[in-house]
């Protein structure tokens, strides 16, 4: 008898040749007639390594895929080795499929603390017209980095990097907005272009990025005051779920203008900005902000400030009246009289945080994300076509997949399949250790024992455990998803 | 005593002034200290109208909010009332939040039939150079239809209307893509640009829109064509999840080029294309694909073909080897030779579907979404403030709004309250039509009888209904969501 997990690939191959998933290890509903496309919270696909495009896995015949492009920083290497991403033009790239869940898990994450604090989501257009630009004087100030235009009737443009003149311009144009109605916090995830002088450092200094940007309108400084702490504090309940080490700067406004700004920045020795750290109190600042050769506290007796490096992920402005006066945004106070905006403004870098996460937890060989992010949570590695208890081991896998799916509503589209049954296990083992799933379920010689046991390596704390089926369902049930 | 909602807004703004919802309504786990935030499944909150950035709401001074821009058809000005989106420069809009949350549930659709089909999403760059757009010979064929702009050192780009040179170009730079791992099929929804000369009709012709394109890649012409087909189907079910008629005809390949392509038309009197339709087979064509002159159905002979127009929302390609020659996109075969691949393009019209259905499903005063669309499903409506019965009408509606929130989880942030209790029934009704809620229940007169009951207002088949709570839970139970 042939192994069962052969006999299934065939049966892939027949029933959908189009699909990644494999109609046998759904659960439920799950029958033939039940269309994957219903949605139905019954039916949990499981996704087969062989047919994702990554191209890591897309080396049957023996090649590694292609490497193009220099190679600055190891979260760029390893990103590309893995499949994740590939070089377009400079400071462009492709989002290859696993990047974009892990993408679609960040925005998911984002949407949540944003919305946590009133955040409304919009979507502004990227062409932002000169005039406005002007309006603000950023059109001449921005120089070089603007990526600039015009259309087929001659009239200039450029590509938003940021959105200070457009959400400002909406939100004037809106009669008849009463104290009542503020504090309003828009926000958008698009992407955003800067034509930087020097892209670098993979998807960490690009041309093209995503960017969260979120823009307060307040009654008054001190409720936009408040507004912004929020804001800050929503920023450190994110990284705190995604498990990264993040360090709040005072930082220098720049082109964006206001009186107060903080950026939040990941320690890394690749980061492009110098901070300085008290040891004794939670001062921190980038040191562009402090005067040449201040290195003492300025806020405690502590001694000399630590220098550090780091990744800037967030940044966050006070903006006062800057740009709700030249676009006249303003709201009728108690009086039902006109009183200018005051406002703030507050980025996430998208794709930066994906890379600076990527290139913090990552070993120099291997893939490490925050949990929440990883594109999937497990891989299930079955044994080598025709080795030794294989057809055991075959039929040991699917009764496992099926527990995981019928069990665990959270692992929905979150199990793959190392179906490369050809390979030895150890390679498999070897790529899924790379390619950094958070749990590595190996179906080996444990499988075929009286109680059988599978091997899980957990990568994000380097345990290696060996668990029956229940310990398994019971451990990857408290696995977090988004 | 004051009514319960009055103090209830009090109560709203001492505990959380920056967000949108009401914790007195949340659910389950829901109290103080559960942070929004946690997502926990628990807790679902009631947004207040009051709150929404939706202008239409915005009027608590009496005005209307403000019109620019020139209305060419139903859905954009019904749009732009509604505060669904606002005009910025010549056919680009701001989404606001409600399209947002329209927008991504037809995102989650679309992901649901691509991926059914085996399609695998990715994010290519929107700078697209020119060199890889000479490749194909587009760059002059394009004409003033691509936005084009330079970088800071000189270098052409374009801004991408359409993908086929990326993806290509992405496909032939994988070494050793064997004929075992073909089909594959990559789709990406992202935002894209056409300068085009007469922006108009809203969202329906547009320079910056979001599109879904998907390109395949097959090892034959008679692999291509079922892939073909499978899209087909794919799309013949999202449209009758909308609930939208959608035609299949005949279409011109255009300048993507190939030899066999179909558009997916919805019959409307603004539509730009004139369609011919047979009445007797499933014949149907884009007049510019039949000879002038032709009436007859080429296929049965049911005599004189039917004049329809449409608008386009869908458009499908089988494309041969034009482009995969050009990039040199092959696999190896079974004899391990290198193959060009068959391709085939496929798109969908994302912002163009949202307002293509408002179009063709709203009244000249009230919009009507296909269901699965609606921004939010239900509105709650309460009784004005200080009215009769105003106090155990609030208590009614908390009641009501607790036990939706508590027993049908798909009804998570589709629950709005519309807490203008400043604003009689009447009016707060009228808007909720207008802005074409699918279920709002008014909690009016009859929830005052021993036997309470709601009025619930069913707009997608304009039914009233008087039902008891225990029925309206029901009723909502029953909404599909996605």
């Amino acid at each position: 008898m042939e192994p069962l997990l052969h006999q299934l690939g065939q049966r892939i191959i027949r029933c959908a040749p189009r699909t990644l998933i494999c109609r046998k290890y759904t659960h439920g509903n799950g029958n033939g007639a039940d269309h994957p496309s219903t949605g139905s919270s019954h039916t949990t696909p499981v996704l087969l390594v062989s047919r994702l495009y990554q191209p890591a896995n897309l080396r049957e015949v023996g090649q590694e895929s292609r490497q193009a492009g220099e190679m600055t920083c190891k979260s760029q290497r390893l990103m590309q080795q893995a499949g994740l991403i590939h070089p377009s033009n400079p400071g462009c790239y492709y989002y290859l499929p696993a990047t974009v869940r892990a993408m679609e898990k960040l925005v998911r994450l984002i949407d949540q603390e944003m919305q946590g604090i009133g955040g409304q989501k919009l979507d502004m257009p990227s062409l932002c017209s000169a005039e406005l630009w002007r309006s603000s004087e950023r059109w001449d100030l921005m120089g070089k980095e603007l990526f600039r235009l015009q259309d087929r009737h001659g009239v200039d443009y450029c590509l938003g990097p940021t959105h200070e003149e457009a959400v400002t311009t909406l939100v004037a144009h809106q009669a008849s907005l009463s104290y009542r109605q503020l504090p309003i916090l828009l926000y958008q995830i698009t992407r955003k272009f800067r034509d930087e002088p020097k892209p670098r450092f993979g998807l960490l200094r690009g041309r093209e990025f995503y960017m969260k940007d979120m823009y307060s309108f307040d009654v008054s400084e001190e409720a936009a005051r408040h507004t912004y702490d929020s804001v800050c504090q929503a920023y450190g309940r994110l990284f705190s779920r995604l498990g990264l080490r993040c360090l709040r700067v005072q930082a220098d406004a720049g082109n964006i203008g206001g009186t107060l700004s903080h950026e939040f920045q990941l320690p890394a020795d690749i980061g492009e900005d110098r901070l300085l750290v008290c040891g004794g109190c939670s001062f921190a600042a980038n040191e562009e902000t402090l005067a040449p050769g201040e290195t003492d506290c300025p806020r405690c007796p502590a001694g000399p400030l630590a220098e550090s490096k780091g990744i800037e992920v967030g940044h966050t402005f006070y903006l006062g009246a800057k740009y709700s006066r030249v676009f006249n945004a303003t709201f009728s106070n108690q009086q039902n009289r006109p009183v200018v905006s005051e406002m703030g403004c507050y980025g996430l870098g998208v794709t930066r945080i994906l890379a600076a996460a990527v290139e913090v937890m990552s070993t120099e060989e291997a893939i490490r994300w925050p949990g929440l992010l990883a594109p999937y949570q497990v891989c299930v590695v079955p044994p080598k076509k025709g080795s030794k208890g294989s057809e055991e081991g075959a039929a040991q896998t699917e009764g496992l997949v099926h527990a995981l799916q019928g069990g665990l509503p959270r692992l929905r589209g979150e199990v793959v399949l190392d179906d490369r049954t050809q390979m030895t296990i150890g390679r498999r083992l070897k790529d899924a250790v790379r390619l950094g799933y958070p749990y590595v379920v190996v179906v080996g010689q444990g499988a075929q024992e009286e109680t059988p046991r599978f091997e899980v390596i957990c990568q994000q704390t380097d345990e290696t455990m060996f668990l029956s089926k229940d310990q398994l369902v019971d451990l990857l049930g408290r696995v977090e998803t988004v």
